[in-house]
C-alpha cells in the first residue's frame, strides 16, 4: 500500500489531465501492473488486472486469487474492485456502457498484440471505439516524488548494509561458499534486516563468469580471483540495485586492477557530471569516452544505466541514443563496465537521484579496490 | 542447453512443417524467449532476443550483454547468432532481403502492441510484409518429450526433498523462523541438493495470510496453526511447483481439519480422473463439484491447475472454460483449494504427467495431515 496522503488519488487526477489535453478523453484502460501499481496501491504481479479510469468513476478488475489483497489495498481511495471470473474483457464493455462511455483508450505498451487486437474487438462488439496509447503514465513515475524517493532510500540503505555484510566475511569463510549460496546468504541477511526480497535474481560471478553482464549464478565454490555482485532489494514494492566487483586471494591479475581502476575512474565522472540538464547520451558518452581511450570501448557493450523505481529496469534509459534531458527527481544507476571474455568483468554500479546541480548517491559503499585475503 | 541430439533443430523443422500447412509460409519472427529456449537452448531472460527462422537458415538477434552465452549455447546448431546494438528492427529487415524474403509471420502473443505495430512499420519500410501468428510454439510445447520428462522429473524430486527437509524441524525450530526466511532456508535446500534457483516466488503463508492464493511471504514470526507453502524449484530452466498445508501446534482449528479432507479428497479424485481424453473442463468440474457439494463452492475460486514446463504457468490451463482434450505428454499442476478470508487457507497441489490411461503424479510426498508439535 502506498496510498499515504492521497498521493493515488492525486496520480490518478494527474494523468487524467494529462491525457484530456492529448486524446480530449480521459477514459483509459491500464493495464501493466507497475503502473496499476502506481496509481491505487494494489500491485498483482502476473495478475492480469486492468484499471478502468473514467470521469464518473475508477474500476479496478481483479480475479478472485488477487480480490482480496486488492479489495484492502484500495479501500480509502475512490476506487471499486470488480471481481471478474471469465469474460473480463464483456465485463469492462458492461461497466463503460453503464457509464456511458463509447470511446476509450487502451494502455498498449504491456498488453500483447493479440490480447489487444481481442480487446478492441471485443469493445467493438458493444459499440465501444478504443484507442491505443503508448507509456501513458511513464512520464510520470520516471520522477520519484517525496514518498517515492524514501521508499527508494530505504532500499538503497540495505543494500549498502548487505555489501558490509559480505565484506565482513574472512577469506576462507567466503571460499567455502558457492556463487549462488552466497547470494542466497545475503538476500537471507537482506530480509532480516528489513527488505521485502530481491529486487531481481542476483549476479554472484567469480572470475570467467562475470564476463557475461546478466550472467546467473551457479552452485560452484567461489575461487581466489574477482567476485562481481550485482544485486537488490525490494523495499516496499520499491527496488534497489547495485554492483560492487571485490578481489579474492593474494595473485590479483595485474590487468584486472587496471581495468578496475579505469572504471571506477569512469564511474565517478559520470556521476560527477550527472545533474538536471545534462542529456542521457550525453551522460553515457562521458563514461564511454574514457573507457575508448584507454582501448576498452569493445568491451564495454551495454549502456551506461537505467531508471529504478518500481521496476528495477525502467526509463530513463542511459544509453548512447537517448537525447531525453535528465531532471530533477529521477533516479537512475550509473554501471560501466569492462568485459573480456574468459577472464572476467568489472562492474561498479550506483544508483542517484538527478538534482539541480548535481546528484545525490545513493550509496556510500566504497568504490575502491577491495581484496579479501 | 538443452541441444542434445540435435532435439532444438527437429523442434524447429516440426514449428516450419506446421506453419507451413497453415500459413503457406516458414519465414517466422519469434519473440518469446521461452520459446526461443525451446527452439535454440538460449534463454536470454528479459533479453529482448529475436529469432528469426527462413528456408535458408535460422538467425538469432542479440544484445550484447547475451552474445557471449547466445553463441556458446547455440554453438552445435545451424543458428547464426547476430549481435545488435541500436536499430534491431533494421538489422532484422535487412537479413530477411539480403535472404530474399518479402513475406514473414510475426509472433503476437508476447510482443506489446505498441511493439507490434513498429515492427510492421519499419519491416513495411523495406518492402516486406508482415503478418501476425498467434502461440505457434505452444501447439508443441504443451506436449513435454522424454528429454523434458526427464529434466523436469528431477526439479520435481528436488521439491519432494525439500517437503522432507521443512518437515525435520522440530515445532521449537520452526517457530524460530519467519515466512520469508524459511521460505529462504527452503531455496538454499533446494540449490544446496542441485536445483538452479526458485521457479517462483514462494508463497509460504501462516494462517490468515494463507487466504490469499497468492499472498507474499512476511518476515513475521510463524505461529502455530497452519502453514501453507507453495513452492518450486529451476532445473535446467525446467519448472517444478508444488504445494502442501500443514497444521503447527496442538490447538488446530476443527473447521480446518474439516476443510482440509475436503481438498484432500477434491485433489484426489481429480487426479484418478486424469489421463488422456478428459476435457480440461471435466477435471476441473469433477473437483468444483466436490468441493461446491461441501458448501464450499464459493472459496474454491481459481482455477484447478495449469501446465508447468519452461514457464511455471503456460498451457493447458485446466479451468472450467478450456474444452481442451488432455493428452499424453503433458504435465500439469492440480491444486484445488479452499480459502476462508480471517482464517486461512488450505490448498494440495501435485504435480503430473498425464498417460493414456492414468496419469504419473510425480511427487511422493504425503498429502495426509502433517502436524508438527
Amino acid at each position: 500500500m502506498i496510498n499515504e496522503n492521497t498521493v493515488c488519488s492525486k496520480r490518478i487526477e494527474a494523468l487524467k489531465k494529462e491525457i484530456k489535453i492529448y486524446e480530449n478523453i480521459s477514459d483509459i484502460l491500464i493495464f501493466k501492473e507497475e503502473d496499476i501499481f502506481y496509481l491505487t496501491g494494489f500491485y498483482g504481479r502476473n495478475s492480469n488486472s486492468v484499471f478502468l479510469i473514467t470521469e464518473n468513476g475508477n474500476f479496478l478488475f481483479v480475479n478472485f486469487i488477487y480480490f482480496e489483497e486488492a479489495k484492502n489495498s484500495t479501500r480509502d481511495l475512490n476506487i471499486e474492485t470488480i471481481l471478474y471470473n471469465d469474460d473480463k474483457n464483456k465485463l469492462i464493455a458492461d461497466v463503460l456502457l453503464e457509464n456511458k462511455i463509447t470511446d476509450v483508450l487502451i494502455q498498449s505498451d504491456f498488453i500483447s498484440h493479440c490480447q489487444y487486437l481481442k480487446m478492441e474487438n471485443d469493445l467493438r462488439k458493444s459499440g465501444i471505439k478504443s484507442k491505443s496509447i503508448d507509456n501513458p503514465v511513464t512520464k510520470f513515475r520516471v520522477i520519484k516524488d517525496d514518498l517515492e524517493q524514501k521508499l527508494i532510500k530505504k532500499a538503497c540503505s540495505l543494500t549498502d548494509k548487505s555489501f558490509d555484510f559480505i565484506c565482513s566475511f574472512k577469506y576462507r569463510e567466503l571460499l567455502k561458499f558457492s556463487e549462488s549460496i552466497l547470494a542466497i546468504e545475503m538476500e537471507k541477511f537482506l530480509i532480516s534486516n528489513g527488505g521485502d526480497r530481491r529486487s531481481f535474481d542476483f549476479i554472484f560471478a567469480n572470475n570467467a563468469g562475470a564476463s557475461k553482464p546478466h550472467y546467473s549464478s551457479q552452485n560452484i565454490k567461489i575461487n581466489d580471483g574477482l567476485l562481481l555482485m550485482d544485486y537488490g532489494v525490494l523495499f516496499k514494492n520499491y527496488c534497489s540495485d547495485m554492483t560492487r566487483t571485490i578481489f579474492i586471494g593474494n595473485n590479483i591479475n595485474n590487468k584486472l586492477k587496471e581495468i578496475y581502476e579505469i572504471v571506477k575512474e569512469a564511474q565517478h565522472t559520470a556521476v560527477d557530471f550527472c545533474r538536471e540538464g545534462i542529456r542521457a547520451c550525453e551522460l553515457d558518452r562521458i563514461a564511454r569516452h574514457l573507457i575508448s581511450q584507454k582501448g576498452f570501448g569493445k568491451n564495454f557493450g551495454h549502456s551506461l544505466g537505467h531508471g529504478v523505481g518500481i521496476e528495477v529496469h525502467e526509463q530513463p534509459f542511459i544509453n548512447s541514443k537517448n537525447e531525453e534531458i535528465l531532471k530533477e527527481g529521477m533516479i537512475l544507476t550509473i554501471e560501466p563496465g569492462i568485459y573480456i571474455e574468459g577472464l572476467g568483468g568489472i562492474r561498479i554500479e550506483d544508483m542517484v537521484i538527478v538534482r539541480k546541480n548535481k546528484c545525490e548517491n545513493l550509496y556510500s559503499s566504497s568504490r575502491e579496490i577491495i581484496n579479501i585475503c
